[in-house]
């Protein structure tokens, strides 16, 4: 069976390609041809998914079309950009019809939920990866980067950390996973309208996706502070909960893929900052503080540990890697 | 050695990352926060490059960071867009510094002749390949797309065809390739100014990179009309002339890669046209007609013959592709 691209993305990915009135010119031209609204920034991310290192080979397809637009759109929220269009590069060993339905399937539902057309694509013959760029849109008085904390802001987290790496880690040795730690590896929810409320609030954002304190570490590099974290504040679910009274806490410090997003508020925003979360359904925990003195120190009841952000996840280091 | 992501973009490729005042945010966040000008739509275009299968394993690294971008600005050509932007996601098998300085030597240097500036970027391990992702600019009324050309619009081609096909064909078999050929397959030329002069005149344009007939009838179909090609008058290198005495003009009819601009253009228009490029440094040859009547006729000394387009390179098709 031979596909050319556009037969790829005509036939699996019908209705996502021109589901928005922005979109002047989608799939089937050289470039698409799209819109930005005035008064706002054009907000720009790009993540690729490897076979073998991003996801198993045999992974659910279904969860990897998912996965490969979520970990994208959670960087969008990272912005606080509402998204708009991304551009799919698929490269398959083969063309497999099965797989090609299930990836498209995951991959549209997300893609739907948030609004989002499918703008260009490529496929190409190869080993299997996935190379996602997203497009979003940000207010110019809401701009949210890594790089505006200070020392006091109070530091924050969506959500919980550490399933994923659990999850996956559990994977690896051949063990069960319980679902709902395995949901949260494979169907990572980016928290878009977390983001979005965080935008023109909150000083500087990220989401983990390296790791909680190695996604800290990076705000703290790029803002110029240090930051004090009470490891017993960390919001974990009672499956984490458990796990960590064994004493290791590596998923929930060092282990990445959670796409929750980490924040820093100055103390007098996060009163009104509340209720908007408990308005949105939205939900923060404060887990520490930000400091002048650089470094990042892990509070604890035997201590204070310093600790080196750096130690998290790292692209090239292989099977020691979390994901 | 290890490398993280931002580590790899600092070290290789300093200087193409802040290039623009339109850049408010570059690589070191989420998101690269960008400004398109107003009266524009932004052109978006994706393309990845595999190894093995777009480039020898082996190929200079410096030639495939070249086409790597070039590939892409191709699009923003056909489009008649302004490139501005790249992301640029890179799949590695291992961090090898001779390879990174060699690629970014070449992806930076023609960026640098474009204006483009990279503010997005992800590296990961894996296999060799290269997906990036272009941005640019065209004004509203000056779009170009396969979908506009109209029976009587002349079929023009720039530069030469065939060469990029021959030298491929060439390497592969182990043969010399002469350094006029080869310089066509590794360091193609993104006919950028050229699709801008056709902006508002073309009535359609494609780039040539899956083959001339190829492309041709991707325009048609889009445009809903049929064409008559002039073999004859296809503009040919001397190597290719040469080699098409042979009798075989499968590079110049099916080859791709070669990164020319194909347009139709209204007879009226031609005049003005051509003397626009003609200031510009650029060169049309006319080869053909479109018609009412749907599909390809190529007009040869022995006759009039219908071609399949779709003969030429697909994805899928594995070695019979020419790339």
């Amino acid at each position: 069976m031979s596909l050319s691209e556009f037969d790829v993305i005509k036939q699996f990915f019908t209705g996502l390609t021109d589901a928005r009135d922005d979109v002047v010119a989608g799939i089937g031209d050289d470039c698409a041809l799209l819109d930005v609204p005035p008064g706002r920034h054009l907000a720009v991310s790009v993540d690729t998914l490897v076979a073998g290192r991003h996801f198993l080979a045999d992974a659910d397809p279904e969860s990897v079309g998912h996965k490969a637009l979520a970990v994208n759109l959670s960087d969008l929220a990272a912005a606080g950009a509402e998204p708009a269009w991304a551009t799919l590069a698929l490269t398959l060993p083969a063309v497999d019809t099965d797989w090609l339905r299930g990836f498209s399937r995951g991959f549209a539902a997300l893609a739907g939920r948030h609004g989002v057309a499918l703008v260009g694509g490529d496929t190409t013959g190869g080993p299997l990866s996935i190379t996602v760029t997203v497009h979003g849109f940000v207010a110019v008085d809401r701009v949210l980067t890594r790089g505006g904390a200070r020392p006091g802001d109070r530091v924050c987290v969506s959500g919980t950390v550490g399933d994923a790496a659990l999850a996956l880690a559990r994977r690896l040795r051949g063990e069960a996973v319980p679902a709902e730690l395995a949901v949260r590896l494979d169907r990572p929810l980016p928290r878009v309208a977390l983001g979005r409320l965080l935008g023109g609030t909150a000083s500087a954002a990220i989401d983990v996706s390296d790791g909680l304190l190695a996604d800290l570490g990076h705000v703290c590099a790029r803002s110029g502070v240090g930051a004090r974290v009470e490891r017993d504040r960390i919001p974990l679910s009672p499956a984490l909960a458990t796990y960590c009274r064994g004493g290791d806490w590596s998923p929930v410090l060092g282990g990445g893929d959670d796409y929750e997003l980490l924040c820093c508020v100055p103390p007098e925003q996060l009163p009104a900052l509340r209720v908007a979360c408990d308005d949105a359904g939205e939900h923060l925990t404060e887990i520490g503080e930000l400091v002048e003195r650089p470094g990042i120190v892990l509070v604890t009841p035997d201590g204070d540990q310093p600790v080196d952000p750096g130690a998290g996840f790292d692209h090239f280091r292989g099977a020691a890697a979390p994901r």
